[in-house]
């Protein structure tokens, strides 16, 4: 007892007990070892042991020549010399040997960073008296030989091989396969040979010295801390020194659940990971060790069948699994051992589950009294939730992916595979089931992606059109395949090494980009009682309102049952690609005149009229936010190469028309001539050319068009309220249409909150120049229809210009809505199509950005553009309504950031509005310990 | 008196005569009565008379039914009783009549807006008091005729043209050509008829009553502020009311300059507005009224002739002249007349001058202590001094412009058209002056603008390609001619109505945007002495430095003359441009490998080196910034559409050189067969198709690069330190040619100061990386030249992003310099090239932006953006420099802007260098009155 005051009282202490340890300090004592001192000092049955603190292995690792700092080894000693009180035994005594496991714990989980070291303390002797005390041979030596060997790979660094290969010598010399046919002198032999290897290798006899044997595998786990495999592990976890420092190291008796049967192992979680249910869950074997479950020789037996086999033992281990879950607060994955009728309980860690788990563990143990509501939300993480809207791959599935491309919107489909839009639609409309395969998509397939069940590309990015959209619908879509050469002509596509025609069937995984040949089942999604639950508790505490993107009455409907609380933004021009409205907009767009250009308005207006109205009812009461028309009108067009393919085509075309025409003339000629009558006329032939030449003229007119048109910056051209302003006919009648159905929906009596949403706006004098526009059109409404007319009048953000101007903008505009795709673009000067494919995946791989800023808000940018718009706009007029409906609107980072600078309200596509309504919780549980940059 | 007495006290004083009136009161007086009040008050002999205020005017026009103001009239009646004290003349009074003029004047200049009426009180009575008191009938009714045109015309509204008719009607009749032929009895019949036609078109008899007359004509000039056209003119020239609001009438005793002899009527200058010299300068006519000298019947005489004409009346004029200078101390343009041998002031106003003169006189001035330095400065706007620096179009040639494009570089040049940029090298390098002639020019073009004169395109705006480059050439640019019409392939162009083919002479005026046919002579530039001295007295005052944009020697060496202190910006792509380098470009853009790509760097490695040395010794010891490539690898390559066209042309060729190599082959067969032995080898069609098939090679290489490297928004896409970064190597070559030109300078014992400047950065971690590089090469150079090798280390400022992280940026670069082309694309998200040609006219023309943002600043938006980062970046780093680069750092406003933020330098092309100098010192001595919104 001198003796360890006298450490304690001139050397810093590196050693504790599991008795002693603070079981909160993860820092000092690693994960593992803070765990074991947490369980043994709540009462649980944990075979006694120590920890080695990391600040030992960090002044080891410190020190010029490796050397342990002074005081550990005889603070080791001491704790050994506990552990013999504690369990009567010695360590190194023959008579009653003391074993021990040794192992790594750092403050963050590294799985599988160093292999434990079992049944340390072995050697001639005291294997000799474990075999008396036992009385059972095989054991010993079965024992010591997987002790020489992992001592030997582990603490001595030598390579598994070299015991592999005299290992299956001898088995195959005796005839033996599996190692369980091994007997006891085999063992032994086997023991005395792995002696002999590490005599070789080392050049050294093993150590058989019991102490020596503990200082080399403490001196190896603190190696281990600077081994490639722990550094490249740190690295590709982005561990840093804050969050773990050094390795502990764990030392524990050790306790057998092979000594005969009423000794058993097994493993369990304290509810069902894969459903969430609260039951026992796990599986056992009797008279075994750990290893032999992984091994899989023999079926481990579902926990339940303890209770008949082992009632005692079940009752102490439902007693177990109470108190892990009553102390922890948390669904535990632990494992335990029963050594001749006693359960120890070895280790315990929070369980990982699936989304579903996770959901209904949460709000039962909130309901339970367990846990709160706050930390229900907070245990879920809002990323999670997404999975379970969407149908997924049945994980049972073996098939393997034919192509690869990029997660673009998560859920899983199959289909028959068709090539455009317009036979998309045609089968989609047969009742058909079909993937939309492009090489990329434009909006005027549009169509297709409304009749298809997913989409598939070989080119773009997770923010190219295709995925936009696709996730704008809630669809899935696989982006960027690259192994997929697509034949638009012939109907045809190559998968790799296999060409597929229309209508061959293959499956899409939106969720991990895999494309499958043949059609894969899927799991349905599910939107259980639970969600619901806590998504409810999720809105009372957020202060964020979540809105949806939605363009059609069906994706707002979807939205509103995931808890939409309104439209934060509709795109008007998504109306404009159905297959009834395009022909009409390209009449406008090729109108010669204004008075043409309004002649395809009218006709355009009745059926926007109509789409709002159905929008404005499904969301009643909630607001719902109409963008004018945002993108350049050449984007209703076809592309220039394409309109001169077709131009050609009509050509040939013509030049047959007229050969048949010029021979049915002839014909007639000759009829006349020599009967002196004309013939009857012919059912083809004539008035073809007419129609060719119309049609080319029209062709021509709109390549002109499109010649006209051409940008070479279109991101940065034409459009939004540049077009707005330049051709007021089409905002009128936007405008127009959003009144007259926001006119209609009062006389009927219902209660709708529309919003009129001006996009690209730059300086205040576009916004007063639209509001006249607005305030023209709304007395005419007013009149017409005799009722007045409600509605908020407002911008969005996402010219960087506009922020800078947010005073001067907020003197016009109600709202402000952060169109921060294009903010993203314009504030790096990055095209997102461009950058996707280019440059972008550079800069996130080499960490020059750490995230696609088109995915994840950039919030040391863009946020702070953000962040001043909102408070400059705030002082202009105190009450404005601050929203975001760019892409990363769902992103839970994102939705933190706004939080935190005081938007009203995130915008995001139906399936995120889950996502966002927990990230909103979140933001205001958290919001005391936010920083940025 | 007492009457006096009473309207002053009872009413509101609104007529002033010229004594008391407060002459620096323009607003209330008019600028013209202000002035009469002044000069008569400073002793000049000005005929006596009064001002109406605007005030009066106002109240009128503001009166429901338009009457005078009350006391209004009574004090005109007071004013003339003074009139008739001061000239012992009566108003109406048969015996002596006082005539006077009546004349409009607000306070801005507002020229030829309303007509004067002179001689306003004859009538039949004081008509021949007139002429008893001359002695000269036709005098008298000369002016009485005249005196009724006048008045019906400007007070009464009648047509000129009812007065034209009868008069030319008697003139015809009497057979006489020229008004000076019409007798007295000629114009008193014209006078009765005047008289007539009055009363015919008004339905009243012409007032003969003096007062009458009077009320008639002061309602007149009231009536002219609301006149269509006072209206016009001030909404063309920005004269808004706080500016000039109402008109003052002046009116006034006439004098007569046509009374013998001894009288006379004259205008001058106080100096040479042509040339600024200081000596009297002007033309008068004996026994003439001013009309005489507008009517251009008698050839006024030079001024200087009077000295010996009236000699008495000389002495006079000098004093008169030397008065007015001493004054007003500015120029003055002045009018007067000598009626019998008394000298009158009529008026006075600042002298408009060409810019060489305002330049002259502003020193001269200063140097004569008339003026002080600073008023020197202030009196010459920056802008003009543009004019002097380049050679201008004689301003005596009578040609008329055959098109008409935008002013897109100043300067005048004439040449030969040509249409490619080959052939202009060609052409210029055998001496020949040439114009290119192009649709629109790019980057491959850049050899042609160094052959040409000048440049003129039929397409783009002013910040097109072709201006911005001529404009940093310093050579004349006329951009979007739309009125020609290039065709490249047959060598000629549509100028109008007339086809031009190579070689044909044309003129181009970059300061007008004129083009012309033929060669007109031009006025070579001059960088006087006076420019120099007064630049050198702006440059103590300025606080900002001017530096310039200057990619070659020759430019620098010019921007230097110019007194540019430093190159601010200069473009390493333009280097690689020139034909000996575009080729190792091309190279280095096709390699696959990394050592390809540096096989092709390696040889252009020595040649940046030698342009930087050159560069760095021609500026030293003045700093010279470096930016590294910036614009993206394609535009190095030609068009996707050229490439098409070049290979097509190649595969038509392969044909024709197969075509003959198996024509060879068959002749070679035949021989041989025929022969019995093979031909003498032809000497082409073999081994031609190996050529072809070589040059289709390269060519399809260079097409599948320029498609692989598409991008949609170029301008947004993989440029700048994207490029860098993704491409080290490219960096790597320009930073070693930048350290080893300064090492090479250093061991040749110059001074030089470089600095290297990354484009496009967005994040500092891009700066870091580039950084890195720098570090690298900057070690290394300085082992292998063995001299310590110092420059700077900065980042353009162009990306949004960047100066929202610019704290950050700080901490690595040592300066910042705004790339304020690109920040206001990104800033307003207008594409420049497209906008210029699809809305942005339109936004300046209805006032949605009253400027081009790319031609002037916009402080706005892009200028809040620039003060944030200025005052964050130098709170990271207090000494950070800071300048801009842009097309705006050589315009007045946006310098003045620049100085209010705290910039340290502006940079600008050569030419725009003393403009900017001079500007600097403008807001130097303007600070204290600097707003912005």
């Amino acid at each position: 007892m001198e003796a360890k005051t006298e450490a304690k009282t001139k050397f810093k202490q590196y050693v504790f007990s599991f008795q002693e340890g603070d079981g909160h300090n993860k820092k000092l004592l690693g994960g593992k070892g803070a765990n074991l001192c947490e369980m043994t000092q709540i009462g649980l049955n944990v075979p006694p042991g120590f920890v080695i603190s990391t600040e030992a292995c960090l002044a080891y690792l410190d020190s010029p020549d490796h050397s342990p700092p002074d005081g550990l080894g005889d603070q080791v000693q001491q704790q050994i010399r506990v552990l013999e009180q504690q369990t009567g035994k010695g360590f190194g005594d023959p008579k009653n040997p003391l074993l021990v496991s040794v192992r790594s714990g750092s403050a963050m989980s590294m799985p599988g960073m160093m292999d434990t070291i079992l049944n340390l303390g072995l050697n001639s002797e005291t294997l000799a008296g474990l075999i008396r005390q036992t009385g059972n041979q095989r054991f010993g030596y079965d024992a010591y030989r997987r002790f020489i060997q992992l001592f030997g790979k582990v603490a001595l660094g030598i390579a598994d091989e070299k015991f592999d290969k005299p290992f299956d010598e001898i088995k195959k010399r005796e005839g033996v396969k599996a190692d369980i046919g091994l007997s006891a002198d085999h063992l032994r032999e086997i023991s005395e040979v792995f002696l002999e290897v590490v005599r070789h290798e080392t050049g050294r006899p093993f150590p058989s010295n019991v102490y020596e044997q503990l200082e080399i595998a403490i001196r190896a786990v603190f190696n281990s801390w600077l081994g490639k495999r722990a550094i490249d592990y740190r690295r590709e976890f982005h561990i840093t020194p804050d969050m773990a420092n050094g390795t502990a190291v764990n030392v524990c008796t050790m306790v057998f659940g092979n000594m005969g049967s009423s000794s058993a192992t097994g493993v369990g979680f304290t509810r069902n990971p894969g459903t969430g249910e609260n039951v026992m869950y796990g599986e056992y074997l009797v008279n075994a060790q750990g290893e032999d479950v992984v091994a899989g020789i023999r079926t481990p037996k579902p926990v339940q069948e303890m209770e008949y086999e082992m009632p005692e033992m079940y009752r102490q281990l439902v007693d177990l699994r109470n108190r892990l879950e009553n102390h922890y607060r948390e669904v535990q994955d632990y494992e335990y051992t029963i050594e001749n009728g006693t359960l120890y309980c070895l280790q315990t860690r929070n369980g990982k589950m699936n989304a579903v788990a996770r959901v209904r563990t949460s709000v039962e143990m909130a309901n339970e009294g367990l846990i709160d509501r706050e930390q229900a939300l907070l245990r879920v993480d809002p990323e999670e939730l997404e999975q379970l809207l969407h149908p997924r791959l049945d994980p049972k599935h073996t098939v393997n992916a034919v192509a690869q491309g990029l997660s673009a919107s998560p859920g899983a489909a199959s289909g028959a595979v068709v090539f455009d839009a317009d036979r998309a639609e045609l089968l989609g409309r047969s009742g058909e089931k079909v993937i939309l395969v492009r090489e990329e998509t434009k909006p005027e397939d549009i169509h297709g992606f409304f009749a298809a069940q997913g989409i598939l590309t070989s080119r773009g990015g997770k923010t190219s059109h295709a995925a936009v959209v696709a996730r704008g619908m809630g669809k899935p879509c696989v982006a960027g395949a690259e192994g997929i050469k697509v034949d638009v002509r012939n109907r045809q596509a190559q998968f790799g090494e296999k060409v597929l025609h229309e209508g061959d069937i293959i499956t899409i995984d939106g969720g991990t980009g895999n494309v499958y040949l043949g059609e894969i089942p899927t799991v349905a999604p599910e939107f259980s009682r639970e969600l619901r639950a806590l998504l409810g508790w999720a809105d009372s505490v957020a202060r964020l309102k979540v809105m949806t993107n939605a363009d059609t009455a069906v994706a707002a409907d979807q939205a509103r049952d995931y808890g939409a609380m309104g439209i934060g933004l509709c795109r008007t021009e998504r109306m404009f690609n159905a297959s009834d409205r395009l022909p009409i907009v390209v009449d406008m767009i090729l109108a010669n005149t204004t008075e043409e250009r309004q002649a395809a308005l009218d006709r355009l207006l009745p059926i926007q009229r109509g789409d709002f109205k159905e929008l404005l009812k499904v969301m009643a009461p909630r607001p719902v936010t109409i963008r004018l028309l945002d993108p350049p009108i050449h984007e209703f067009l076809p592309s220039e190469k394409q309109l001169e393919q077709e131009l050609d085509h009509l050509q040939q075309l013509r030049k047959t028309v007229e050969g048949v025409t010029d021979l049915v003339g002839a014909m007639r000629l000759m009829h006349t001539q020599t009967r002196g009558t004309p013939p009857m006329p012919l059912p083809f032939g004539e008035g073809g050319t007419e129609l060719v030449n119309a049609a080319i003229a029209k062709k021509q007119l709109m390549l002109n068009k499109v010649r006209e048109l051409f940008e070479i910056n279109p991101m940065l051209g034409h459009r939004g309220v540049r077009l707005g302003l330049t051709y007021p006919e089409i905002y009128a009648m936007q405008i127009r249409a959003v009144l007259e159905a926001v006119a209609e929906c009062t006389k009927d009596g219902i209660v709708v909150d529309a919003e009129i949403m001006v996009p690209q706006v730059c300086t205040s004098e576009e916004l007063k120049r639209v509001k006249l526009i607005v305030d023209k059109v709304k007395r005419e409404v007013e009149t017409e229809y005799g009722t007045p007319v409600h509605f908020k009048f407002g911008t969005m953000i996402e010219v960087v210009r506009a922020c800078m101007r947010a005073r001067q903008l907020a003197d016009v505009a109600e709202f402000f809505s952060f169109g921060t795709n294009d903010l993203t673009q314009a504030s790096f000067s990055f095209s997102r199509e461009d950058a996707e494919n280019k440059f972008l995946p550079f800069y996130n791989e080499t960490g020059i950005l750490q995230d696609n800023p088109f995915e994840v808000l950039d919030v040391n940018g863009v946020g702070q553009l953000m962040r001043l718009t909102v408070d400059w706009g705030r002082k202009e007029r105190p009450d404005l309504k601050v929203g975001i409906c760019g892409e990363q609107g769902g992103h839970p980072s994102s939705i933190r950031f706004c939080h935190h600078i005081g938007l009203n309200y995130v915008s995001c596509s139906p399936p995120r509005v889950p996502v966002a309504r927990l990230a909103a919780a979140h933001a205001a549980l958290t919001e005391e310990n936010y920083r940025t940059d």
